[in-house]
C-alpha cells in the first residue's frame, strides 16, 4: 500500500502528526495540504510537513488518492462541500474528528455519490497543545483509532483505512457512530465538562482564588482536562450535545444520591455509594491501545 | 526541642510517618503506640516504627510530652475521651485530621482544662495505599501542614507544633477551623464526590463496563480520586458535610449553565463558560507546600 498524492485538509496537531507519520513509514510519495490560514499552509511548508500548499480545498484535493480532513468539527461540513466535485472516486476519505455521528450527517447531505470512499475515523490521541509545531509521527502509535463505517462506505475503502491507521502504528476498532459517540460522551465528554464545571464553580466564589491557593495533586489531575482548548470542545460538546445530556442526567442522579445521604446523616449509605466508586475505579485500568495520549482530544 | 515520648494513638499510614520522621529527625527518644486492633500494634513494634505498645489510650498517654492522634476522622471523639484523664498539663497534642471543625467540637466536648494543649493539624499529605507497613520518613517532607488553633490553644503549644512540623520538612501555615473546612470542601472534598458520583453514573448504565474499555487518560486523571478508601471518605464527607453540600450547590449552579447552553444551542456562551474553566486552569499551579503528595488524603 503506497499512496500518491495525500491531501491534508487542516494542517493542525492531527493532519500535521498523520502526514509525518505516512511520510516515516515510506507510505506516500507527496503530501499537498490546505488551510484556511494562508500563515498555517506556509509554516506547513516550511516545517516540511507538506510538499506544497494549495489556495483551496478543491486544489489540494484534485488528484489525490489519500484524503485527511482534520479540521475542527465545526468546519467539517462546508470543508465536504467544497472537496465534493474535486474527489476521486478512487480515493480514500478520512476524518479524524471526535465526534462522529454529526461528522457523518454533513457528510451525507454533501458528497453525494462520493460517500463510498468515506471512511470515519477517530484516532484517540492528542496534546494539550494545538498547531503544525506540535505535530510528530509518533502522535498515534500505541493509540486506539476508531473506524465508524456508513452503510455506504466501500469494503475496500474501510480495509485500506484500517492498513493506514495500522501501518503508523495505531489499534484500530470498529464500532457504529452511534455506539461511538454515546461511549465518548460517558468516558470523554461528560468528565470534561465536569472538570470545567468544577472550576467555574470555584472560580464563582469570592474565596475562589483562596482555595486554589491551597489545591493538591487530587485537584490537578481531577481538572487537568479544564485546561483544554475551548473552541475544540464547544465544537464536540456541541456535535454530540445530545448524548452529552443523557450522561449529565446521569451523573444527576448518582450526586443527587450522594447528596442525599448527606442531607439524612446516612452514613451507612455513604461508604456504600463511596465503596462502589472506589471498587469500579480501582479495578480499572487503562486498555492498551488507550494508553500514553493526552489530554486534549480524547 | 527534643521529647521524651511519643505517643501514637492510630498506627497507621500518617501515625506511622509522622514517628519515623521524629526518630529520623533525632527529636524524640521513646516512641509508644496503640492501636484499636491488636495485630496492627504488634505489627508497628515488629516494624520498629514503635518501640512499644500499650493496650489503652490512657497507658499510652501517660507520661507523654508529645500525643499524635492519628485515628480515622469518626474515631476522634472517643479517643479523646479517653485520654483525657492520663494527658499531662505540658504534653503537646496534635491531630491529623483532613477536616478540623468536627475534630475541634469533640476536643471541646471532652479535653476540659487540657484543651489548652491541643493544636489541630492537617497535613496535606497521603498515598492511595493505607497502613502501617508503608509509613515513610519523608511522607511530610515538602508538604503544607495547616495549624488551625481554638481561642483556648496555648500560644507555645502552637508554636512548638510549628517547630516540630517544620523540624521534619513540612511547610506550615494557620488558618482558621472554618477557612479550612469550607477551602477543602471546595478544593478536596467536592472533587473527590464528583470523581465517585462519575464513576456511579457510569456504573448505572447498562453499557456501562462497554464505556470504561474505552476510556483514556482524562478519563484517568480526572477518576484517580475515586479510587479512594471508603470509610475514610465517609468520615470527611460526613464531617464536613454542611461545607461539601454548600460546594455542591456551587457546582449544581456551574453545571446548568452548561446544560442550558447545550439545551438552547447557544453555543457562543458555551465556549464562554469553557474559556473561562480553561484559562482559570491553565494559570494555575501547584503551590510549593502543596506538591507531590498524592490522592487519598489531599
Amino acid at each position: 500500500m503506497r499512496f500518491q498524492r495525500l491531501a491534508l485538509i487542516g494542517c493542525g496537531l492531527m493532519g500535521g502528526s498523520f502526514a509525518l507519520a505516512l511520510r516515516e513509514a515510506g507510505l506516500v510519495q507527496t503530501i499537498v495540504g490546505f488551510s484556511a490560514s494562508e500563515k498555517t499552509r506556509q509554516r506547513a511548508v516550511e516545517l516540511q510537513v507538506i510538499d506544497q500548499a494549495c489556495a483551496s480545498v478543491a486544489e489540494a484535493v484534485q488528484g489525490a488518492d489519500l484524503v485527511l480532513l482534520a479540521v475542527p468539527v465545526g468546519a467539517m461540513h462546508s470543508s465536504f462541500a467544497a472537496m465534493r466535485d474535486a474527489l476521486q472516486a478512487t480515493a480514500l476519505l478520512m476524518d479524524v474528528g471526535s465526534t462522529k455521528c454529526d461528522v457523518i450527517a454533513a457528510a451525507q447531505a454533501t458528497l453525494g455519490e462520493r460517500l463510498s470512499c468515506f471512511v470515519p475515523a477517530h484516532p484517540i490521541a492528542g496534546k494539550e497543545v494545538a498547531g503544525i509545531e506540535h505535530a510528530e509521527a509518533a502522535l498515534y502509535k500505541e493509540r486506539r483509532t476508531i473506524l465508524t463505517p456508513l452503510p455506504q462506505t466501500s469494503i475496500h475503502k474501510m480495509q485500506a483505512a484500517h492498513e493506514v491507521w495500522t501501518a503508523i502504528g495505531s489499534h484500530v476498532s470498529t464500532m457504529t457512530p452511534e455506539a461511538h459517540d454515546a461511549t465518548f460522551a460517558a468516558v470523554s465528554h461528560l468528565p470534561h465538562l465536569l472538570a470545567f464545571a468544577a472550576v467555574n464553580a470555584l472560580t464563582a466564589q469570592p474565596q475562589g482564588p483562596a482555595f486554589l491557593d491551597m489545591a493538591g495533586p487530587g485537584f490537578r489531575d481531577f481538572s487537568r482536562i479544564a485546561a483544554s482548548d475551548a473552541s475544540v470542545w464547544r465544537d464536540i460538546l456541541s456535535a454530540n450535545h445530545a448524548e452529552v445530556l443523557t450522561q449529565i442526567a446521569h451523573f444527576r442522579a448518582a450526586l443527587e444520591q450522594f447528596e442525599n445521604t448527606l442531607k439524612q446523616g446516612n452514613t451507612a449509605a455513604l461508604q456504600q455509594l463511596i465503596q462502589q466508586a472506589s471498587d469500579v475505579r480501582s479495578a480499572w485500568t487503562l486498555q492498551a491501545g488507550n494508553a500514553c495520549n493526552t489530554a486534549s482530544e480524547d
